[in-house]
């Protein structure tokens, strides 16, 4: 019963899981997608400016149970693989 | 008309931010209760199999652009932060 019980939370779990997983890949399209943007235009993919807003509205809505740090940590780990992403995608175009 | 087509694919990654911080507050809060459970069961709390094997779900579901270590790096940034969840709840527990 209690065996059970744990089980049914780990689903749902990995259920989570797959759905960040999921927002995350989402998330890489639409970077890569701004990538190509700013490379036709020339522009520097890293924008500070931008990403305090992108990180300023996510701190916003942050409600917990994890501590704020935590929170801001993890969406800098995206952010920093989002612009690695770009990164590789340019020197790809570059290769061309 | 290109400025606006950036300002929208802005607008999305903001909306796929706040989805990911809603799913992340979700997973804490499976996470808080898988705790509880293991609290009064006297269990530890870190499971390096069940990890191994969540992490193996996502990767054989992982589909890009990301590179899959980078995946894996997120999720165990996200793995870390829920174990540190259920150990503050563990000193709290104590402390009542």
């Amino acid at each position: 019963m209690i065996a059970n019980e744990l089980r049914e939370l780990r689903d749902q779990i990995d259920e989570v899981n797959l759905d960040i997983l999921a927002l995350l890949n989402k998330r890489g399209k639409i970077v890569q997608k701004i990538g190509e943007h700013k490379e036709k235009q020339g522009v520097v993919r890293f924008d500070p400016v931008r990403e305090r807003q992108a990180l300023d509205l996510i701190m916003e809505n942050h409600e917990g149970p994890f501590e704020a740090s935590t929170i801001q940590h993890i969406f800098k780990e995206i952010f920093k693989a989002s612009l690695e992403l770009q990164e590789d995608d340019h020197k790809k175009a570059l290769l061309v």
